[in-house]
């Protein structure tokens, strides 16, 4: 146990700090566009919503949030007039939750802010090694969420 | 703008998911250790304390989370006897968030856990893969931090 992982910041340490940059540097770019700004789990749920709508439960594996918060943030994107919930064709029992047009176009607002950011990252960085990173941060998550920690 | 970085989940998404996924495997090891189980965004407050005590300015920092968000996730972890609040020696206005032995204690647990965790990841992805994973996402950070968004 704690061999080479050992130095340096711990991997939950990283991602949080990765986490809290992103969300600066994102909240930065709008504040420039002069968007509406929505916080950024809020933008998680958006962001993660097919055109077509999506269940809470897939919103939650697919944003990496418990379904209860996922469920605050629906209500919260619900009031905010992002999403409206409608019944669920394939369940009787289900809703799914379905991006307004303004909620899409706060999607791929915050998909081109996102974009640029990374472009910055690339610069900075090469394309290479920036998409070997994005292909390891992957494939950390599926070693976690398939292995559980053993 | 958006040229190879555009395909995939974006940065954003990957980060969230590396949380949520992180978050998941250690509350599952803390369940397996019999822990009491601390949230994730607690845990990253008192990981970054320093054992004399940290200004709530630079735990702000260290952790990725708004200085709003640490006050309430101190309060939390005072009322839990794991931190107490003392006068900053060299800021008498300022105050120091000190763990107590308890908070050390679990600190101490956690980053075992932790590194069980990181071990199965190298097991995984091998060792050279995965320092090269962290230190690609330190510098992504320092990216993100240093430039802004430009």
């Amino acid at each position: 146990m704690a061999t080479s992982s050992a130095e340096g910041p711990d991997l939950a340490m990283l991602a949080h700090r990765l986490t809290g940059a992103l969300q600066r540097a994102l909240r930065q770019a709008q504040a420039d566009d002069g968007d509406s700004v929505i916080g950024p789990r809020h933008r998680a749920v958006l962001i993660c919503l097919a055109p077509t709508g999506s269940r809470a439960v897939d919103v939650a594996r697919e944003s990496g949030q418990h379904k209860q918060v996922v469920g605050t943030l629906v209500d919260d994107l619900e009031k905010g007039g992002y999403i409206r919930r409608q019944p669920d064709p394939v369940d009787r029992r289900g809703k799914l939750i379905v991006p307004t047009a303004l909620g899409l176009e706060q999607v791929a607002r915050t998909k081109a802010l996102m974009a640029a950011i990374e472009d910055d990252i690339v610069a900075a960085l090469g394309a290479q090694r920036y998409r070997d990173f994005k292909l390891t941060c992957e494939r950390v998550v599926k070693i976690l969420t398939d292995d559980g920690t053993e």
